[in-house]
């Protein structure tokens, strides 16, 4: 038992690097980038409070388990701006190398259930993971939005790239909330 | 349903907020204060990983919601450090408050449910709430550990006022987590 506690401490303690990974997005009141462990928890509040958004067969229970770990990776691998240019294949490597080493500190059955989950995610095919991916990409625009342009602004993003990078996923899980952006949206893009 | 998701959005861009509450608490590396937004995922973390510490009838699924929910009234009401000398009284005036405020920003069925998650953690009397507080105080002396002392230091703490403060919650919900920590906590404060 404490071989097994020991495991689950040194990545709950490896998990506090996730706290400064910085990503491109800012805070709403521009003072800051934005990190991926607070990002994780935004977004787990999304999908609490829009999981009536969520198509048939979504559990938000696993969608909130699937949001708490989606970004460890990035502790290894950085965060890959959505709107940057990157190579998606050593992305990807990068990626399943951190996996391994970081879902690797914990006990085997939880490496096992934890990669499982972050694979589903990424996979992004089963209805959770369709929900999740799209609550993932909605809190950004927001931000952009509030703060005057945020990550549009430095990558000088177009609204058709918005459509096509954030817009599918966003409709494909929650068809109702990129309806509800489009107009807000517009009003930014056309000014 | 326009109305439902305005109040939704509402919501979720004023819990942008709690990005900016500064904790008393440091990261692991000992660069920064801690922010109760990556606190709050880091300790679902912490539940989802010890989960097999909790006691009996403990539904994980509900301490995750909780833990997700119990520090956004600190957007109006601060975060008040445990070692810190507060007024009790004021300090659950001004949370009631910020409840109020906060929480009456949802739709009322949303509004309803989620204060009475919070009100339950608050209480600390259900088997839920009880393992929630016990994992919600047991991240920070692990990142005092990491960082030589953090907030030890600054409010001069001493072991015994950390047993009554942080010992006698964590080992009423997660016993094997005290006695695990216990034996480092000496060796801190020994020297
Ligand atoms: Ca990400």
């Amino acid at each position: 038992m404490t071989d097994r506690l020991d495991r689950q401490i040194a990545f709950l303690s490896e998990a506090d690097k996730l706290k400064s990974v910085l990503r491109a997005s800012r805070l709403h009141d521009n003072s800051r980038f934005e990190n991926s462990a607070e990002h994780s928890w935004h977004i787990m509040l999304f999908a609490l409070v829009l999981a009536d958004q969520a198509g048939p067969g979504v559990r938000i229970d696993r969608v909130l388990r699937m949001l708490l770990l989606h970004d460890t990776v990035e502790i290894d691998a950085g965060d890959n701006p959505i709107h940057g240019t990157v190579d998606q294949a050593a992305v990807e490597a990068a990626e399943q190398a951190a996996a391994d080493r970081l879902f690797g500190l914990l006990p085997a059955d939880q490496e096992a259930a934890f990669r499982a989950l972050w694979e589903e995610f990424e996979a992004g095919e089963s209805a959770d993971a369709v929900f999740a991916k799209s609550i993932d990409r909605v809190q950004t625009p927001l931000a952009n939005l509030a703060n005057g342009g945020g990550s549009w602004t430095e990558y000088d993003v177009s609204f058709e790239q918005l459509e096509a990078r954030v817009g599918r996923p966003v409709r494909r899980g929650a068809p109702a909330l990129w309806d509800w952006l489009t107009p807000r949206l517009r009003a930014f893009f056309d000014t």
